[in-house]
């Protein structure tokens, strides 16, 4: 089997094109990242996925670079490695400075650990927690 | 083999009642919660780890809220039922709303979603995250 | 440390040669992967492995694609970039078409954003699920 | 911090009415899972996850059963124990048996398996999966 | 659905008490727990994966208390709360005392940490881990 | 956004060398490993890791190569490329004989297999792990 290979603009479908179109303008950029070039393969996910998108990182109750930072600390915890780039790419440009950046870090690490431990010690909730 | 029990405050060798001191004093509450009991079998790891809490939760570059936001994310992601308890209420304590977390969830869901998609197309990192 | 070399079946112990051999016998394959020719640094997981793997992934209640598309959604889940590969290529070979890829794809995405909602809700399992 | 508590259909907001109304009507039972009653906190992220679901959960190039046992195999490789119970009844209810229940789990366990033996044996991507 | 009932010995077909004699022989134990007496409803997984284990768990180049500790390693990491109470049972069993216990528990958490670091800080492999 | 350069002795700053020198040090070796080349980034993040390590790592009632192994073993749980390569450097360097890392990796592989059926099959903890 063939690994797939990205659909650029020029070679997409109409519906491909119409998702593309809205990603640029929404994001103000000029091309779309390889991840849509590769979701194009199916052009149902490729909508939905990018509609989902649009609709959830939106400015809302939090900020940009705050879901930005969020959406980078879950790639980091499950280890993707094109997300990590390209969310980190994403909060940079939302305004993440490297201080904030090595702060989120310090709390994913932090997280990621003490959940374990309390995996391990086998603790049970509080029942303050529950009420 | 039993499983551990807690170990309160009364029962507490001098140095876990100094951490424990110490978290309360710090945030100001009455009484530790149970991940704190629970890893006070080992004092070494106990005040290793609160240490490290206090030094990375600290507002800094991130705000409180910001920071417990991330740490309930990571905890939803990694399945923690005890950090997602203990996480999501220090969370409304340091300020975040109804629709904060609902925003916040959105975002998590969307991340670990979108980190298999990009796994499973086997999508490469565009090198202008590489630059 | 040096990382570990593939053990090619020209340089092979007869009791590696003989799980290559039934590996290409069963699969109808000229050489064994990669990964066969790392396991064969321990002959017994080796063995063990290929003939647990031989016993699971027979047709049986479950057809050829369908235990290969399982296999893909779990190193999908879990990130491993060489059974994506490999097991990707397996699938393929077994039948899968760009649109039961593209569905299985939108399956694994799904279930691994609303794995994440019902963890971050707390959602407590339904009486009927338990009957 | 108090936990969610579920809103049942008397106490529901007529969107999130709506959505209940929907997948009662699509799936032909008479009260939606708690999943949906917690999701209903924000009616936003509701009626997005229910339409996403609804688009890749019908049955095309895989079938209902193939899909929710993918669905499964996601879940139990995260431990995801609400969506192990809910895709579990969800599978039987749309006709996995108990031996394909049987070969399921045989093959999400050897692939968690075999994905931890090629991350530790860092087996390099044969050049024929990338071709 | 109902979720699965666990098969006791006086219930169980000929091949399943096959093997519960084979575990309660192996370990010198009056019955065997409930993990198998789950598995048991698929008789072809109960026995392949007690021979797996019975092979992999024999005290060889590492002892029985190493591979008990590793095995509650992996269970913690992964969340799984059924194996973390069994094994950490067989680990105390297999003599991990409160000292071991508490510094595996502060690696696999440092370990959780600093995986996450790396992964975030996208440090790339050192060509010495390489040659 | 560019992705982050190591940092060298030459280029650090006092706080940075200071954690760099004792490194050194304590391990006995000529330059650190890109770890802390880009942990250098935030210093804090830095030294709190570094002596974090350092206190956790040392023999004990567990010795060197032990703590090693389970370092390696959570790092191929969770698909860790860089700590894989560089705690299998470290365990070996640490007395870890070929052998031995067969029959870690056999472990951890039947660890992650058996967490996720008891995951599938629900099993419930036995009453004897909870006394």
């Amino acid at each position: 089997m063939a690994s797939l290979r990205p659909i650029d603009y020029a070679d997409a479908a109409p519906e491909v094109r119409a998702v593309y179109d809205d990603i640029k303008r929404t994001r103000r950029i000029e091309d779309v990242n390889n991840f849509w070039k590769y979701l194009a393969h199916d052009p149902l996910t490729l909508k939905r996925t990018w509609e989902s998108i649009k609709e959830v990182m939106v400015p809302g109750a939090l900020d940009a670079v705050t879901k930005e930072m969020v959406y980078l600390a879950v790639s980091v915890t499950n280890g993707c490695a094109y997300c990590i780039a390209s969310h980190g790419a994403a909060a940079r440009k939302a305004g993440m400075s490297d201080a904030m950046f090595g702060e989120l870090m310090a709390v994913v690490g932090m997280a990621n650990e003490t959940n374990r431990l309390a995996n391990g010690y086998r603790v049970p909730i509080d029942p303050a927690f529950d009420k």
